[in-house]
């Protein structure tokens, strides 16, 4: 089975030219099979309040009215995404830049009105296009990815980076590659002692999570993360990392996890 | 030699959902392999307004400093670009949406400053990629092409969606291919009595067009639009056709120009 390692960045990352370029000069050095999937949610409020459309979240997941779609369309498919793939062929990289709409690759819903709750054009991912990731993969592209995914029905939904870098794993991991999903945070990795910023875990599997979530050493907002970890690789991928952006290039510095 | 057909399409029917939705229908019937080339100046011009952005033309060609460039960057590449692959998408039609950065289909020079005028982030293509676009296309992939290119050091270029167009079915011919390409206008076709849309011309080959315009039939700006369509004949395409976006699926329709 042939490795491949997806990558997940944040906005804050990426938003920034010389963390950009940071990020970027180490991506290249990451072996191929690779594919980098990114944010932008800081732009499209930035855009959003020039062009007078207020930014609305609810539970830090941005509510998608037509207009506020225009605006993440343009951003993350366009302004951050084609910024990427431009400083990645100045690398050298053969990048191609996509949201899930392009080739089908990542089918959504559009999310339910629940609990009275409206995200408009948000979409849950439903399936991602395994052999469309596979032909670009083996074409040798490097698939750089926006969080943006479509419903088969013409529209574009606004989704969530960290789904859209799941399901991209999930879809690769099924077209037959051992795949590796890193996400990149603003820690080392999952820590120990929340105070101590060396305290990396450097492996969890089930096992220890179990024990670590009744210890207390995880809680709060890390359990989603590691729960949602825990529901990528039972889907196929082999290993969620966890790991400071700086360390992409060196993923054994962050926190493996494996089931 | 296998067929294929570059459509340009510009701002005025991609960015009208009514007009979009006929020429998408129309399209998704031209036999594949196919790719479709679209403008967006309208859109760019309306979201700079929005932004604050003053958009200045100089021989109908836009000034492109760094706002300027962000704006058609997201327009082109994310709202326009993005928009037409969920609408094709939904019709059936496996699109891809690529700028000239993304697999480095375009590479472009920024245009020099000259006769006092800097046209900013605009680019004069230089090569196009014959070899992806061949990869693409062979995949079973239709490419949905933004009016940008780059200049292969990180930066995105604002390019002439005509001569996108124009490129593109050169690098298509170049790959092998037996290429047409549509350019989509107001009119029927190149009319030999500009008063009368119904005097089309059925076709103009480099003989006939040497006559029609010493006997100034064609004249004003139809002339540069014609010697940019003799020059794309010279590089390898065979047929350059002007026709009504109406048209496309039934190109005999307009005026057929080949050398």
């Amino acid at each position: 089975m042939q490795n491949l390692t997806v990558i997940k960045v944040g906005g804050a990352i990426v938003e920034n030219e010389e963390s950009l370029n940071r990020l970027l000069d180490d991506f290249a050095k990451v072996p191929a099979p690779k594919v980098l999937v990114h944010g932008g949610g800081r732009s499209a409020t930035r855009i959003a309040e020039r062009l007078g459309i207020a930014t609305q979240m609810v539970d830090g997941r941005r509510i998608t009215d037509t207009p506020m779609l225009e605006v993440v369309t343009m951003v993350y498919g366009g302004l951050v995404n084609k910024n990427i793939v431009a400083q990645l062929q100045k690398r050298g990289i053969n990048a191609l830049g996509v949201t899930g709409a392009d080739l089908n690759l990542l089918l959504s819903e559009k999310r339910p009105v629940k609990n009275g709750i409206d995200y408009g054009w948000v979409g849950d991912v439903k399936e991602g296009n395994s052999e469309a990731f596979a032909q670009l993969i083996q074409a040798g592209i490097v698939p750089v990815v926006a969080p943006l995914s479509h419903d088969g029905e013409g529209h574009i939904l606004n989704t969530n980076a960290d789904t859209i870098a799941a399901q991209t794993a999930i879809a690769c991991a099924k077209a037959g590659f051992n795949t590796s999903l890193i996400y990149c945070f603003e820690k080392d990795g999952v820590l120990a002692d929340a105070n101590d910023d060396t305290s990396v875990l450097p492996r969890i599997d089930a096992e220890s999570y179990a024990r670590l979530k009744a210890e207390g050493v995880v809680s709060g907002g890390m359990i989603p993360k590691l729960d949602n970890a825990f529901a990528t690789l039972q889907a196929g991928v082999k290993r969620v990392i966890i790991t400071n952006a700086a360390n992409i290039a060196n993923p054994e510095a962050g926190t493996t996890i494996t089931l």
